[in-house]
């Protein structure tokens, strides 16, 4: 099989990890029988300031028209509003209709606390349709955004989570170690306070996750976003996967990154029908980029985790494994770890692991 | 000074920890001298099914009228949706107009970890304007929710941290110890992505805090909302006063909580012109009502958080002490911060320490 990707640095520490995630698909052992060709496409802030938009067309078409899969490194963001600019990767996400936004957070299994979560975030609208005007009030301005949830939206990012918890249980089935029992899927919204858009996420949820498919095999609980987040912190062991409306599995995605040390760890994968974008969690991290040390392992992650979503298992098994090795040896290991080792060797020591 | 307090109980141990509230009031030394009246007033799921109402008009009435300051306890909230109830703190926060909601999380000076970060949420707009609508999609129920941001209500919010801020400093000259150097205001939005909602609360921040009250004496930063959570994880001691819009700061102020042990512990105060109400960050713990074993030091503190918004800086800084001296000496401490004693006794404690 050969698979098309398309790469899309971005700006910033996204031009230093894209490149890794490019290397680990070529140094893929031959017995699996995949080959990757690849394009090199544009978007980002700089790709705004030439040429006056931030996800140009060309990109878009070509991902749709050509490419299996792609990689997402980062884009920044202007300090202050700039006319025209919006980001290119929400927009992405629209355009291709990649409804789902994977990220899992894990520990490695010997951790002091280990953890081993799924964060499942709806990726096409709440907030994030961007439908916002101002006007004046009696007391200045006043600006409104409209939050949209619909039952289509949460009934297939509910599913997707079910289906999720349940290929774990499969994965630890089949003799992988895990801090888990058995699958259990978590909703979070706020419908104490928003009772028809949260209530609609949420009932939506529960009647997905009732379907003959997760029925008695799948515990769902919930819990409200504020405490989602304190629970996080307090007994993050006890979670399995978590669905989310786009905002609030944003926040938490983010909360959930800081358990386990770095950022630089935790990957994610925008999934459409039969289309996946990898993207590392962190951002363009201009206080670092052009040295050299960006951590790539949230790149490998997401390059793996978009393996999956082509039903490439095995590969990204094998990706997934030789990270883990790299950390639990922890003796390359980049400086948001504590460690002194630079981009490249930790890839290289990653690589020779395959 | 004779101060009329209401008492709203409201839902599960809201009911075991107001009492504490009331009686910290009454034990303060003479010397202060302030007096107190009390008068108990019904919200809540409880009174939503005897009553109809969750916060009965003359609660507001009797609060607008008659009362200083009051202390609210905690609300159940329905499992699934009941038609007609709808949560009686947030209809007093816009009611009575209390437009701030100030969340001081710390922990002891001598913990491993100190931490001292005052969260101030804007209480009355953003999403908990609760504007909803549900129609009829091509595929499903489609729900909608009003987000709005306003010029008035981020200024004034913002003008509130900075003053916090000031008076943090000026409580640090005085000689009281505290992990901080200078004032500093963190604004927390999400603008790379609501452009005019969180770009205007952005912007309003800044401009307020650019005012000569706090030119050149408050620092001013800010921080994109998951990145906050992900930063209030990884240096929680970076951080002084955080300024948000509602949502973000309810969430922000649960994921603080976490970082100090218990949700038992942060106090908060929903602020107005020349009235608050004390209010225990936790909720109405339907898991441990009934058993006398409720944390009461998130009351206390918002009881002592009340009378400095009442102007009472002297009371509030007894009653901080006192809890301080419970948790320093770490002996009488109930079950949510690993101790075995009964609300009762960590009052008692706490009170002969007045
Ligand atoms: C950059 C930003 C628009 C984006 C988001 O909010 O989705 C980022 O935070 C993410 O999580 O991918
Ligand atoms: C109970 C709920 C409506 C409330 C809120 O969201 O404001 C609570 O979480 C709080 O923080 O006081």
């Amino acid at each position: 099989r050969v698979l098309r990707i398309g790469l899309i640095p971005g700006d910033g520490i996204g031009r230093e990890v894209i490149p890794a995630g490019r290397r680990v698909l070529e140094a893929l052992p031959a017995s699996l029988g995949l080959k990757f060709d690849f394009v090199d496409l544009h978007a980002g802030f700089e790709t705004f300031e030439k040429t006056g938009a931030a996800l140009p067309d060309k990109t878009v078409e070509v991902l749709k028209n050509e490419c299996d899969g792609a990689l997402f490194g980062a884009v920044s963001s202007p300090s202050t509003a700039v006319k025209g600019y919006s980001s290119p990767i929400v927009a992405l996400r629209k355009r291709l209709d990649l409804y789902a936004n994977v990220r899992p957070v894990k520990t490695v299994l010997s951790a002091q606390n280990p953890i081993d979560m799924v964060i499942v975030r709806e990726n096409t609208e709440d907030l994030y349709v961007k439908e916002e005007k101002t006007y004046d009030g009696p007391d200045g301005k006043v600006a409104e955004a409209i939050k949209r949830i619909s039952y289509r939206a949460s009934s297939r990012i509910a599913t997707m989570a079910g289906e999720i918890a349940l290929r774990r249980e499969k994965i630890r089935k089949a003799g992988v170690p895990s801090i888990h029992k058995g699958p259990l899927v978590t909703i979070t919204h706020k419908s104490n306070v928003l009772s028809q858009t949260d209530g609609l996420f949420r009932a939506t949820c529960r009647e997905a996750l009732a379907a003959d498919q997760f029925a008695g095999r799948v515990e769902v609980e919930e819990q409200i976003v504020d405490s989602m987040v304190y629970k996080l912190f307090r007994q993050p062991e006890a979670y399995d996967v978590i669905v989310a409306p786009n905002l609030y599995g944003d926040i938490l995605s983010d909360g959930a990154a800081a358990l386990v040390g770095s950022l630089g760890l935790v990957p994610s994968a925008n999934v459409g029908e039969g289309f996946a974008i990898g993207e590392p969690c962190h951002g363009s991290a201009p206080d670092i980029m052009g040295q050299g040390i960006a951590n790539p392992i949230a790149t490998l992650r997401s390059t793996a985790l978009m393996l999956e979503f082509l039903n490439e298992e095995d590969a990204a098994a094998k990706i997934y494994a030789a990270v883990d090795a790299n950390l639990e040896e922890g003796k390359l290991l980049s400086p948001d770890l504590g460690g002194k080792a630079k981009t490249d060797q930790v890839v290289e020591d990653i690589l020779r692991r395959l």
